[in-house]
């Protein structure tokens, strides 16, 4: 038998070489989407198809294969070698699933996705579910057969879900949301029967750009995101994208009459920034370097937006420098107003613009019908119906078009089936990793009003960001908060903070 | 023997592969220089060796040399196939010079290079040529021992120039050189000794940075430079970056109160991108889809950016526009003295400050003092005095340190000892070409006082463009022009165009 330390720093060797190479790909990416010239987009995907060869190739090369066969059956993955151990069983994960994949069958889905996405664009558009509805047969019939591959214990989504938010099942997050879901429908019917009604006109007057731009920046600067490791750019649908240690990039998209969107999104991105910055260094291009999953990476932009972003005392910081960065728009308005209007809760159609109560709403909805439609109990031709039912059902209101409902998102086109819940999750770990925090740092909301993030932020780096993905995340918030997932610690959260609001 | 076409197909797609590959270093290079957050400078140095690497194994694979062997003795080398013969001649030409280098000796040099431009930034700030002085001695060592191990014919500095002008000697360019510099002495003199001057303090009040920006992009889009398929980016050191087709990106630099820095850069930039972007993309990856020297690349950045951009005619057009962008700054400045102070013509000590005239005169020491201590007949330790005494001989000054002097350039501490005399030989083909337009394009320069530059740049497509790396520098030049490489036209345009400015 080789030696197994010998091999175990061969296979980290590669893996770190094939971080750099997506790297890359990451660069591609993130300019393709803030600078390149519209008619570079034809060499920007050939660029993008060689990488992407080329990584396939080294990431299921047979001597990754059979270098982890050898440290599966070695002490460096038992418990005695916690950090080898993880590594090695994360590394197994991925090689195990994507070894399963025949190559013409990925490349054909890759197709089928990417045709998908154009019809999707168009269908949105002309509000013609009926013109995508061929497509999103085939995306469901093809995410199928992947279930069916790649293999599950109970339930087909599963298999779905997994590649999103890995080791989380339908039933363990089928019981939280249900749960959930009927405390989140009260309680948004109680704040649609309050008479207390913020002035939402405040947030849509004149703010500059610039002045937003540098506002944005000061803010997530203050919240810990570093600009010497980080840049913020433009985009039309902002996003966070790292390259690696030292290079972290998040984007926005900025309103001239509209406040929110892009100080809440550059709060949101820097969230997820926080997190990769925080990463460590030295276990770069390996699992011990990288996050989590998608709900605990969600948990953080939510809890910075949100649970920081949004919250009274973060405002006694911000409110006297929004003052004086807008004061024409802000002329007359109380902290208490302003605070009212960033927190409105209003039902409302698309998912993106939604509050954080009815957005959970959102993606249980959706979570509810792309199970449905994974386990073949719903057909593809019955989802604006039961979009609209469902969603009158949930939120009260309902679409008059599919451009509105179910063909806004576009995630199903591009084959993500189990990518929605993470949103939801995210927001569940995020209260509940912050009501942790609260209970172990003294004085930590008080602290916000004097602008003094810094506690939460070298909570988290310990707790969560250098651990790497050390633990799969329903055993990280087990490890960190004591207690399995639950719904209780947001409800609590959202009741707390908008019944005060909201006078319930 | 296989089919000689199937092993040329094999062999361009190989290379358009390879080309893929080196637009990835491209965009990292670009970023770097752009947009990349000072803490990404180590990832990135990563990435681009990891490039670097994949992108040598590639290029000097066996089976790449063993395909150029069976094509250099078919038929498709021969000149009845003048297309594939060019392209096997450059891609053999390339292949065999890397070959003959031992990859230690490649890797140990990168270092040296490495290490001596850390070591010139510091010697240049702190004016320490003795700092400098043991790295530039091990640099010239390597590049003779580089000479040899390429071989050469005549004069090792040979094998050097041909890095960067392919096929280029010391001799011809030499004797070209030295009939120029006597007359480019006597015309600088006689400049010196007119009592006409423009008032240059018109080109230093306020220009603000925007408006800068904003007319810049005008006259490149003016000129021909296309904006889908191309961006302007602010930078410390401009460069033009061609990702491949529909992706040429230039970068400037602005000064708000220097006129002339950003919008000539931008024109001299552009100038390169023009040519870029009008290459046959069909060819792209393989030498037809390439440019053919750093000469012919700068004569046209130079040609644009001088013959055209500063020229009288192109100010009827350009110069109300100025007037309409920068009303504080040109109220009273009439046309005649704007263009004469954009052209004014005065002994300065650094090269890429350096008028039209003089420029030529910077260039023509860097050559002869590069030029003897390659062949071994100045030592590195003389080159102070020697620059100095030389600088006195051509210019009638000298500078009073060597941070002003022989240490203001990066190229040599980067190993680029053979660069220099690209900078001229542009400014001489820009000139005999476009001597050659001007007899064939009826009312060319007439129609740039309309704005009208299609005709030109049509001409250069069709020309040059167009021909990728179909011929070399010189016989290229003798194709279009139907004359070898002269100093004539330079001299005979540069006398003309100041001969009336300064009335001599």
């Amino acid at each position: 038998m080789p030696n197994a330390q010998l091999v175990y720093e061969q296979l980290l060797t590669a893996f770190k070489e094939i971080a750099l190479l997506q790297s890359c790909q990451t660069i591609l990416g993130w300019d393709q989407r803030t600078y390149m010239p519209a008619k570079g987009v034809g060499l920007r995907s050939r660029q993008m198809a060689l990488l992407a060869g080329m990584l396939h190739a080294k990431i299921t090369a047979p001597d990754i294969g059979s270098r982890l066969n050898t440290l599966k059956a070695s002490d460096l993955a038992s418990g005695a070698n916690p950090e080898s151990a993880a590594n090695i069983r994360e590394l197994a994960y991925s090689y195990d699933k994507l070894v399963k994949l025949p190559r013409e069958w990925v490349e054909e889905f890759t197709r089928i996705k990417a045709m998908a996405q154009t019809v999707w664009v168009e269908a949105r558009k002309t509000n013609d579910f009926a013109l995508f509805l061929p497509h999103l047969k085939t995306i469901i019939d093809f995410k199928r057969q992947y279930a069916d591959m790649i293999g599950y214990d109970d339930d087909p989504y599963d298999a779905l879900l997994d590649d999103f938010e890995p080791g989380a099942t339908y039933k363990e997050i089928g019981q939280v949301f249900a749960a959930f879901r009927d405390e989140l429908v009260a309680l948004a019917a109680q704040i649609a029967a309050s008479t207390v009604r913020p002035d939402g006109s405040i947030l849509t007057r004149d703010y500059p750009v610039e002045v937003q731009e540098k506002f944005g920046k000061e803010a997530a600067a203050a919240i810990g995101f570093d600009f010497d490791g980080g840049r913020l750019d433009q985009t039309t649908h902002p996003f966070c994208s790292t390259l690696g240690p030292g290079d972290v990039r998040i984007t926005t998209r900025f309103y001239p009459r509209f406040f929110p969107a892009a100080f809440f999104g550059i709060i949101h991105e820097s969230g997820h920034g926080i997190y990769n910055q925080g990463l460590p260094e030295e276990h770069y291009g390996t699992p011990l370097g990288s996050s989590v999953s998608l709900g605990i990476h969600e948990s953080q932009s939510r809890m910075w937006e949100n649970m920081v972003g949004r919250s009274r005392t973060a405002w006694r910081h911000f409110f006297p420098r929004a003052k004086a960065y807008f004061p024409q728009a802000l002329t007359g308005v109380s902290e208490d107003d302003f605070y009212f209007a960033i927190n409105e809760v209003k039902p409302s159609l698309i998912r993106v613009e939604a509050d954080e109560v009815t957005y959970n709403l959102h993606i249980i909805l959706r979570f509810e019908l792309e199970h449905a439609l994974a386990v073949g109990q719903l057909k593809a031709e019955e989802v604006p119906a039961a979009w609209n039912e469902k969603f009158r059902a949930l939120l009260g209101i309902s679409p008059s078009t599919d451009t509105e409902g179910c063909l806004q998102d576009i995630h199903w086109s591009g084959g993500m089936i189990g990518y929605f819940p993470t949103y939801a999750l995210g927001n569940l770990y995020a209260a509940q990793l912050f009501a942790q925090a609260g209970s172990e740092i003294p004085g930590l909301e008080a602290g916000f009003s004097e602008g003094n993030f810094a506690p939460l932020r070298q909570w988290l780096t310990e707790k969560i960001y250098r651990l790497g993905k050390r633990y799969r995340a329903a055993e990280l918030v087990k490890v960190v908060t004591g207690k399995p997932l639950s719904h209780e610690p947001l409800i609590r959260y959202l009741r707390g903070k908008f019944g005060r609001l909201y006078r319930l």
